[in-house]
């Protein structure tokens, strides 16, 4: 049995890692590790031990569809009632990314004035689909994307394996002898980029991923776990925005764990780091990737939180800076660090690279690069410039709290 | 000893390969196959031998230098006398694609009317260098590259053990016990982006690589082989230009052999494959790669008239379309087909992942990049329209000859 991956996964599954190895990473760690771990530092080793996950992976082709439906939910996944505490985590999940991306929408279109997305929706033969709603050149987005995708597929037994801790080779020591392992990923995704110079570009994506419990091997755990993050790119510092952003983000983790924020923005830096330039893409967030070691119940009410704080943690930024006035000069620079976002996206970005290369939703997927952008050969700001000091702060990343 | 390869080597040995395989590969196949091969087809299984080669590979930071040398090569390569044709290889197409800089340099500045090339020049402490010339925004051209680089390196044991076709891993039957072996590579590259909409983009590049004599395997061959092509990426079809750009390049490859144009013309048009988007990224020309099985004076002659066809190929067809009057919708159709050149760069063209991933001379790689590009979300031009008309031959190459 072939494994049917949905091509949109990718932008469910592997936007994430700090890693800069190329290769996609399914599953990484068991599931069954302590339940809290105060100050872990994201550092354990990462072993691409799923390589074979993706040649593995056959994507199905997705059909587009007149209505979006209540649900993209089979409905062994419970879907009715998923309003109240004891539906599925799935079921909950959905639920939450889908008004998370009527409540982003809504904002949005309410500040730009003008703009209103159109809507496509899809749908996948072997279950899940998603809603992808885009915004196109309206009176303060040049573009704005925000997709949510729900997605079933099956894994290979050696995928699952590897996801609970087993060598992948099965060397005589594995108990389980588990068929292929059907799995469920949900997430929504989306990048904003506005017009003016002086307002930032937002990218936000949060996602749940979870296993079935094989069927043919008793006992063996169901695997679960939530990534995500929100991060923003100005192309010009205001302190009072940088720290506006960051503050926001730090509540919202700081009614969880302390430990969260610290952790996070930190590997919010990390990801975004555009290797070849030496420099991130912009001034980072929070970013946070196969979390399973807290409780679920606490990781999908802080994945809720996080995604429901977007829309408080960005639109007073651009309200303040949309129409400010500017000029060619400082559109220039917008769009030569719109050329980074560029790079970053197609270069090291694990959602848009796996995404490709396994025929994903292109325009879903691409839908995350700006309307427009720019390269000017050996471009180099003057010190001391705002130009320079957005560029430091992209080079050398800042406490802004 | 570490191998020590000099970063721009990338733009000058990785450029091409129509496998869609990311793992870069210096070296595939003994050089000494029978020296001509009448219609042989550019079919033979690509296996990545030489992945190791990449995690071996140290890469030298580049020093800007005051001046340009009369030449990059050391003493030991005999470059006194490079025009004659007693003078080695190396020597000889060092001084080819200097000249061809200068030539299509110079052709580009007068039709141009106006812009002027700036020039870096930069060597590598290990030996060889490079010069890299810019024009941007001129009356013309929006950007145009030309660089130039000469490379010395040195390749583990077992990259040079592969490159004789032997197995990697040694097993025993190996005869060889070669230590690290030097290797030269020198290569021209450059892309040329118009501002009018109707005059297009063009890219050729050109490379000779050759390994030492291992000394201290007395009797091991020498390797060496040619690779590149001419290709051409307009916005809008004017038969007679296509016409006129094909007619260039079969002319060029009928001088040497009746076979070379049909075979490099789809060699072109499979490697510049947008895989994710099912397009080429232009109309073609040719390419090729790791040509060693001809004559190796044949080659070099081949390479020679090929880069020195550039101009005729090219240079009539702006004439003709540089001050074609267009409207807005003309310009953004350019600059969508802009963004697929960006997402073949910086997803499949083997000479910018690898230099990016490696370390390489960052500005120099990225020159190839449109001054600027668009991502428009969903964007399908009418059917019947000019702009259909351009993706279909992309997605569909036409024979034009």
């Amino acid at each position: 049995m072939p494994a049917a991956v949905a091509a949109a996964a990718s932008l469910v599954l592997f936007a994430p890692s700090r890693s800069s190895s190329s290769s996609p990473r399914i599953l990484r760690r068991p599931s069954l590790l302590p339940l809290r771990r105060a100050n872990a530092a994201p550092s354990r080793p990462r072993i691409p031990r799923l390589v074979a996950v993706r040649a593995a992976v056959a994507i199905e082709k997705e059909t587009p569809e007149e209505e979006r439906p209540e649900t993209f939910l089979r409905a062994a996944d419970g879907h009715h009632g998923a309003a109240s505490s004891s539906a599925s985590v799935r079921a909950r999940f959905e639920r939450m990314i889908r008004e998370v991306q009527d409540e982003v929408c809504a904002a949005i279109e309410a500040a730009d004035g003008g703009g209103k997305f159109k809507e496509d929706v899809w749908s996948r033969p072997g279950g899940g689909g998603g809603i992808s709603r885009v915004l196109q050149d309206g009176g303060v987005w040049e573009k704005a994307g925000v997709n949510v995708s729900v997605v079933y597929g099956v894994m290979p037994p050696e995928a699952y394996r590897a996801a609970k801790g087993e060598a992948a080779s099965g060397n005589g020591n594995s108990s389980v002898k588990a068929g292929p392992v059907p799995f469920f990923a949900a997430g929504i995704s989306s990048v904003l980029h506005p017009k003016n110079p002086f307002a930032p570009t937002l990218h936000f994506n949060y996602r749940y991923f979870e296993t079935d419990a094989p069927k043919d091997a008793p006992g063996a755990p169901r695997q679960w776990w939530f990534g995500g993050g929100t991060d923003f790119t100005p192309a010009y510092i205001f302190e009072e925005d940088v720290k506006h952003f960051h503050r926001v983000q730090k509540e919202t983790c700081d009614k969880f764990d302390p430990s969260f924020y610290p952790r996070f923005k930190k590997w919010c830096d990390d990801y975004f780091f555009i290797k070849h330039r030496g420099e991130r893409r912009g001034l980072g967030g929070i970013f946070f990737d196969d979390l399973n070691d807290y409780d679920q119940e606490m990781l999908l009410a802080f994945s809720t939180e996080c995604a429901r704080s977007v829309v408080r943690a960005y639109v007073p930024i651009i309200e303040r800076r949309k129409d400010t006035p500017f000029t060619e000069q400082h559109k220039a620079w917008q769009q030569l660090r719109r050329g980074r976002y560029v790079e970053f996206n197609l270069v090291y970005d694990r959602g848009t690279t796996f995404g490709l290369k396994t025929g994903g939703r292109i325009e879903s997927i691409l839908v995350s690069l700006p309307l427009t952008a720019r390269w000017e050969y050996d471009h180099k700001p003057e010190e001391g410039s705002e130009e320079w000091k957005l560029l430091d702060a992209c080079i050398n990343p800042k406490e802004w709290i």
